[in-house]
């Protein structure tokens, strides 16, 4: 489901090397745009050119790019730019540098509500390797309880990734999460361990029989039932985990809403999704707002970095520049 | 600091596989005892001689060895042959099916504490492969609380895998733990995500500084504060970690003490330990009891089991069959 245009025949990662080489010497815009074959590029393709362009000038690629661009493009191409498990590292390290506010804890629930358990593993390992600390460590110095047992659960996370669901466990657990709704007892370990550790299609059929049950989807009733962070993240885990399309429409709504833009979300969701799930996103955008995800986003951007973000979700309109 | 003798040159993985199927092919002793080349086969190089034997003889060496021996024997060998992970992943599911006693129970704490933080990850892999459930969820359906937290937050734990220490932690988090055995409130949740969250060389400073300003080491004062199943797994878990080898040492002895022999905890003990630290349970061995670890052995089991024990042991004077 990923949104991005690749070329064919694709060039190799020297050709590509060489074309980003050219485009730093020069100093047009002209130049800088053939960079965008970044935006035209899988993550593995991406690594390659990475490993390549080290190879050629013996310089790092993400170096260079940092001190090359700036501003807002600049950051959404550094993010594009970087290995998927250490661009959630960088996410996630820079959303507990920012006091732990519940709104930038949220990043670190979508990334350990990834749907490929092995991908969570890959960017616990990566958080180890730049930051010289596990993530629980780090999250244990900067996020209080009950936040703190809530992420720390959801990152330990390593789900099992079949399509297997007891119907049995799906009805009680549905129970268990409507008494600590109604009881405004959220926080207790029995809810944090099911978010945490049921597979996907468990903790759907659970949700599914949550609101046959009792009539509302569990989310929103944990939205009425509190507005403390804790409940905020809670929904949080349970939205992206149910409906992550949900979840990130939300969050790109929020960033172009009103008076200027949250760039930071909006780069996140875009760029971090881009590959996963942002045909979805488009259309549960268009669902939810009855609006084009693309007509929002350019009109809340400009310059180079509306390109690039129009380049990611795809509206197969921009010039190949390779 | 494997125990295990490696021949020079060593055979091909096609050859191997040829001597086993002839060695199943016939009946005698001398046949099966080709089968200890098994024993002197590091890890990759026996999963190698399995997709050998497979693709030779198009069928599983496992399940062959399963069909043609028997006794702890052969319960010794199968454990030996399989994957280092897989083999985990199966004493975790027995350990559990067991109705969970602390004594077996502990194998998965010994399994948590691995060194390396990889070999968990592949554990957990290999359970949900094997199982179609996450440990987890096995351990929440056959665990209680507290012992349960205990267990999940000890699979859970990635850890940072290199020799950090900060001194001002360790202090401040042994004084937690004083804290915690001095009112008998072990299992309360700090002192379980102490142990499963931080690295090796940061909880052996904290147990240290235990040491030294309490006069006694922590797991002397957790057994003499309490003897529940909580209170002997807590203590489990700081041996594994502080000093594995005392751990197995432990194992061994209380396996070949008194009348008859506890066959599944001494195989578990040499089979999974002897390409990792045998050499010093030995030596452990030797210091606690001041006696041989392998005539304990030797004086405790006999016949094809004895000699494949003795081999993995590492006595040296076992002829080569090969």
């Amino acid at each position: 489901m990923s949104s991005i245009m690749i070329p064919s025949p694709l060039p190799s990662p020297t050709q590509d090397s060489e074309k980003l080489k050219k485009a730093f010497q020069g100093l047009s815009l002209s130049h800088f745009l053939n960079l965008y074959i970044l935006g035209h590029r899988e993550a593995n393709q991406r690594m390659k050119i990475c490993q390549a362009y080290q190879q050629l000038y013996n310089e790092s690629l993400i170096d260079r790019l940092k001190s090359e661009l700036s501003g807002d493009f600049g950051k959404a191409m550094v993010l594009w730019a970087m290995d998927p498990p250490k661009r959630d590292a960088k996410l996630a390290k820079d959303a507990l540098k920012k006091k732990g506010t519940v709104k930038h804890l949220s990043v670190i629930i979508e990334i350990a509500c990834a749907p490929i358990p092995n991908h969570l593993i890959a960017f616990r390992q990566a958080y180890c390797s730049l930051y010289y600390c596990s993530l629980e460590e780090d999250i244990a110095l900067h996020v209080d309880q009950p936040l703190r047992k809530l992420l720390v659960g959801m990152v330990s996370s390593y789900r099992y990734d079949r399509e297997e669901v007891d119907e049995t466990v799906a009805k009680s657990e549905a129970d268990l999460l409507h008494d600590a709704i109604e009881k405004r007892n959220l926080d207790q370990e029995q809810v944090i361990w099911i978010l945490s550790t049921r597979n996907r299609f468990q903790l759907k059929a659970t949700f599914n029989c949550y609101q046959q049950d009792y009539g509302k989807p569990v989310d929103q009733d944990i939205k009425d039932c509190s507005d403390s962070d804790f409940a905020t993240l809670l929904r949080t885990a349970v939205v992206c985990i149910d409906s992550p399309e949900k979840h990130f429409a939300e969050v790109i709504k929020s960033s172009v809403n009103g008076l200027g833009t949250d760039e930071s979300s909006l780069t996140r969701a875009v760029v971090t999704r881009a590959e996963i799930d942002l045909l979805k996103i488009k259309e549960e955008y268009q669902k939810i707002y009855d609006t084009s995800l693309l007509d929002a986003v350019a009109k809340d951007t400009s310059g180079d970095y509306k390109k690039f973000l129009v380049a990611l979700i795809g509206d197969g309109k921009l010039k190949w520049f390779g």
